[in-house]
């Protein structure tokens, strides 16, 4: 697995942007990461060493910056990409999901045909806060049969105890806060 | 460059779907190529060979498809990652360019530290349709004063002549409809 000489490196990419997108959170801008060749790289090797030899079908990502980090994963492994979207973005037959928000619900949709049951998946995106996201990607792929190896994170916010609500799956984060 | 076979094999793997996003539009699926490892892989190489033995420093792509094809190329030839993205979504201080759509108008952010001067880019996005969008891309980046190698799609949609929009710019697209 990583060493910390390399989560620091990545840490060292990070940006902190106070008051983002509302007052009181600091949110961690990840652009110096992706900008940086060296560090991208690094971060999409560390996620590749996360599934070590389990060889997976798809790699699965969030709109939107859950596919920055899932399509190059899905390139570099040799695996096919799914892309879970915002509502309306995907254009044919979808399975929807509706989750809540500190304030509100948001869904998700992902095509009725985005994978086949018995498949190997990996859920991949750049952050874990309260994971409700996470949790509802993971539903909707669970119903659809996928066999979820793992769900992937650069970084974790762990006093947000994502992590609990996907109590079901793997899950591990490059990045902890 | 792509010979027609791969061509060929790239648009199999597209689902025509009817009236979307709305009625009259036969709207490109590119969702079976993404999850298809070896069409996925494919649409990857053939952008790398648009660059043929030009380095280019970033990768520029536009939230979200453009993040898709941008990034696993970024990665690929080893060169960072610049997203261009919806209003509101990056946290530091940008640049905004508004531009017109059929109805009413739409407004594309760049950071402003992303791009430094004389570095070379590529622009990618899945799709050149009018055009709007791209050259709103364009427009940011030369502001900064990137030196813009080459704006490459996936799909050209020819007749909606997206391409004189981007006059100033070699346009590159892998399949044309």
């Amino acid at each position: 697995m990583a060493d910390s000489n390399q989560i620091e490196k990545l840490k060292s990419g990070m940006r902190d942007i106070p008051n983002f997108p509302k007052p009181g959170i600091l949110f961690k801008d990840i652009t110096p990461v992706l900008k940086d060749p060296e560090l991208f790289k690094l971060s999409i090797d560390l996620f590749r060493e996360i599934l070590g030899d389990t060889k997976v079908d798809y790699v699965v990502g969030m709109e939107s910056r859950g596919f920055i980090f899932g399509t190059a994963l899905a390139y570099s492994i040799g695996a096919g990409f799914i892309p879970i979207r915002k509502p309306g973005k995907l254009p044919y037959h979808k399975k929807s999901i509706s989750y809540s928000l500190e304030y509100g619900e948001d869904t998700l949709e992902i095509h009725e045909d985005a994978v086949e049951k018995g498949k190997k998946v990996i859920i991949v995106d750049d952050l874990l806060a309260t994971g409700g996201t996470a949790s509802a990607a993971f539903k909707l792929l669970d119903d659809m049969g996928a066999d979820i190896v793992c769900a992937a994170f650069l970084i974790e916010l762990s006093e947000l105890k994502g992590r609990e609500k996907l109590s079901a799956c793997k899950v591990v984060s490059l990045i902890n806060y």
